[in-house]
């Protein structure tokens, strides 16, 4: 018999909690400070009182917010769920596996601080990382700390640890945005096309885009991350997005274009050279077809990290899409967990 | 300030419960005979103890499962939550909304008596409406009860009515499978090809489906639907399915072809003619560019009830392709609501 | 150095030459009866005069008229430039190559009588035929006459062997349209779509075509096809095309769909088993990703043909769409030439 | 009755010759010195003996060849006929058209001075304008010789008026390269991806092109661009192409990429102010859907105009693609032979 699709039972625990953070407070787009914040602990926490885990904090996708780790899918289970498994049949050793909210009204925060949409980048580092560590019984040096996540997330989970390798000592980027001529150039585009319709005011779009049901009109999406992404990389410091492109043609403006540079893992590698050598694991894989050229992105990322001495990363370009990349996850979790495994 | 996309308040009250099926009980697949059954009263349903209510049926397209419902997508609400909005700003009178399950480990059951998934026309009709006639306060004659759904959901809301005009006096379908021409047989094709790789075998094909993570092979979405309809539509007397082309080339089986026409609503239309002129509501809608030319057999379904002498049927052909229908649900509902009030 | 593309010398004689036809005469299309036809004769052709030569009938896809086969296509030479060079390097026994015009105002014949467009097959298997023997030293046997084609023109190759075995004892197809569900269903889908715009009038899109640049408008394409080759297959006495399916929905009128699937290649095996296990070589291919399926038409052909008893045709399905298969015809000339020639 | 599609007869003269190019000679590539050039002259141009024209030269798009001038299309007529049919009518002022062959082995020039691909802008300025305007009786001044081209053809057009304004006072570009951050990074990731195949090394796949038939592999396409575009913009001294991105990643490599810009027709309209506000007719069009972003090249490249205080060109986004655009020139040219009349 099949095991009905809706049927989930854990054998470590999810705790569904809401943080209230100190950075996100007062934030530029009026989002919530409360959030939410799952946390997993594995089979066997409780039993075992004194031992201490190694913690991977796991980041969303551009429009992702916590809720969506529930969705189901058919034939197939939540990655909360397929993490479990994982453990639950040894296949890992035991993490703490933290679910991290940081969702926008733009769709996304890029997990940076912005004055377009707010301090996530301390956020995460601060706030979270806090909160779990003073509450579980995390292994809380550097490098039993890892971070993943896939598209915008594995953006996230490749500059985090740049950022503050005094926090993360592993990550595992699944199609993380990198190499940005290829990932977002085409799409500026599509989106100067679809402004047309705007008189080439993206603030025109904003406001009939809330005005209707959302993705109904082509160019939607590009726009929508369009003006997300300008808002984190290229915010003025009154926090309104300058994009990167004229709005009537596409042309880029350079300087702000450069500004979005500046956050291409690939062009960061240099400048974060030492943190990166100094990660305990690196997983990094998309799939040969990926819509947004995040295949070549990642082996843009992965000879850099070769070129500044990094040997140990794992490496996979996989047959498919941008699409449908979940299965990949408990692939990299187990990665993560035993390179950061006491 | 945006209110976040996790908040989720009902103003009505929503009753997740498991019902035991008499006519799912020994399923030929071994699905689940007990069902989760979700079951909306609407704001003041508690207040007026002696009213009751019109209900509505909800069923989902193929590869949905009821815990389907509650995913989280960007920037919108899910359906039970846009219904019980509905109500609550008095845009349609009050409804029972029931959310029916009709899962099967082939994805779908298209909501038919058949010995290749089960018996789930007699599951719907017989024990969920039963069940929520004896719990909840329903009008329980036909003319007050309705069933909407999208895509294979949009089918079953079709031909459930023609079925049982004494239970069902009102539905909704958003690009309901129909003109099996354009919505099946170009997706034989497509299966042809993928089963190459199978040695044209799509039980070597469902081995291998089930063995890996679903839909990373082309076809597999083609194949999965090929073989759930064939079970519905076509199976043998023992249950296994038939396919409706040769699977080396995709041409036609007539003879089977001619068991999947029999339940393509365009061709019923005739044979059920007194179930639809007796309708209270009709809705039919789909986008004019949907992926499986729904747009055109939603054209044809609607042209033959104007034949048989239906007038009274809201049509709608709008912008958009088979994606990201769920908005239409509660346009839909609203217009049910009013239809089958008292 | 590189071969300029403009530069083509023949080794042979391509003889530019007009026919008057007498079948074409007084066609219902008003199309003209005088028609250019090219024969080629091989190296050696006027040094040996007494020698007698096998010939193979070139018919061109829809919308084919015989000036293209001087079309130049960057990289590549045209087929008469290639055959020629087949010939003269000695790869292929000689023999005359005769390319044949079967326009019509539709933009193709299917190589049929038909009372919409004109007596297309009687002009090729009398006129032109007639014509060719009579001025050129061919071996008039049937076991040396062959016909090859792609796309429609792979249609006329297969069915006129069918019609007239007397007259052909060998064909190439090349993507061939076969099994008419898969070949054209999908397209009359678009074409419904596109009649959207002329009230579902196929006299008020042809008006409008003719009116403006050709295949400016999104289905032209379809919407021309349609209308030509119901014109061949399915036109009224007086000539009118009926359409095999409803304007408004797509759906098939099931006794005009008759009529032209007496036309399906895969089909008509049965009733022409004899003639066909009478050919002396029979080419079949396709690319594997055809944009109509004709991989699989391809397919479905040879089975038949397998199932008929005939066991010599060469089959291949090769990587490809249904563009660009003009290399694929020396291939099958030399197969045809080798295995008509005396 | 319909006139046949290969009936085509001139008014005027189109006279078929070849020129012997001082600048081709010895070009590295080893492609002839000796051209095909096509000369028009206008219906009444050998009755008045001592009356001169205007004259418009005419490029082609990558891939062209002189003798694809005389391609045929379904239900269109060759550019050469309905550029004759247009001064036969009356509807433009009557002037010398001259087709001018700039093919290279690599299937292009883009019309500039390379070590790559040779002296192609010479050739075209020096040595076809020489050659015609000492055989026919042109206007010689500036402000009566145009130029038109589309897509490749189109840049030549924009771009040698600015590097020539002494020879050509008019021009006109559908859908010509601009804007090379949407024109041609795109095709960076897609040539990337292809070159997986071959090692990363353009040679390897360029050996390998020239072996089989053209166009058969993916990617084909999209390499053969860069590496002729390579060639004219970016070749080392002594001819061999750098490619403007790392080929195992696709990458930019900025040096490289600069000397790329510098060929930008939006980027090129700074440097050349004086030589376009000094031009006395500009066409700018492409369509709304170009495959290669270049309606928002025209945007750009007339926004340009408009900043240096162009203000008479005529400026159109149509609905379409980049295939198909044919029709246009007849439009464009009646439009430069009015403005470049006496």
């Amino acid at each position: 018999m099949t095991t009905p699709p809706w049927d989930q039972e854990f054998a470590g625990r999810l705790d569904k909690q809401v943080i209230r953070s100190a950075a996100l407070t007062g934030n530029p787009l009026g989002d919530p400070a409360e959030r939410p914040v799952w946390v997993y602990v594995p089979p066997g926490y409780d039993d075992e009182p004194d031992r201490r885990y190694p913690s991977v904090y796991v980041i969303q996708g551009y429009t992702g917010h916590l809720a969506m780790w529930a969705n189901r899918t058919p034939f197939r289970q939540p990655y909360p769920v397929t993490a479990d498994a994982l453990f639950t049949r040894g296949e890992a050793p035991p993490c703490i596996v933290v679910y991290v909210d940081a969702w926008t009204a733009y769709g996304g925060s890029q997990f940076v601080d912005s004055p377009g949409t707010g301090r996530y980048h301390t956020y995460l580092c601060e706030d979270v990382v806090g909160y779990v560590d003073a509450r579980y019984r995390t292994l809380p040096e550097a490098r039993h700390r890892g971070i993943q996540g896939k598209s915008s997330g594995g953006f996230g989970a490749m500059i985090t640890p740049m950022l503050r390798p005094d926090l993360f000592g592993g990550f595992a980027t699944h199609a993380g945005d990198a190499l940005y001529e290829l990932c977002y150039v085409p799409g500026f585009g599509k989106a100067a096309r679809a402004l047309r319709d705007y008189d080439g005011s993206i603030e025109l779009w904003w406001n009939d885009f809330r005005s209707r049901p959302a993705f109904t009109k082509p160019g939607d999406e590009d726009l929508l991350v369009t003006l997300g992404v300008a808002a984190c990389f290229s915010a003025e410091p009154d926090g309104s997005p300058l994009l990167p492109f004229e709005p009537a043609t596409g042309q880029l403006r350079d300087e702000v274009w450069q500004r979005w540079l500046l956050w291409d893992p690939v062009r960061m590698v240099d400048r974060y050279a030492d943190a990166l050598r100094g990660q305990h694991a690196i997983w990094i894989d998309a799939g040969k077809s990926d819509d947004y050229f995040l295949d070549l992105g990642a082996v843009a990322f992965n000879e850099a990290l070769t070129r500044i001495g990094v040997t140990n990363s794992e490496f996979e370009i996989f047959d498919g899409t941008h699409a449908g990349l979940d299965y990949r996850y408990p692939l990299s979790l187990a990665y993560l967990a035993q390179r950061l495994a006491p």
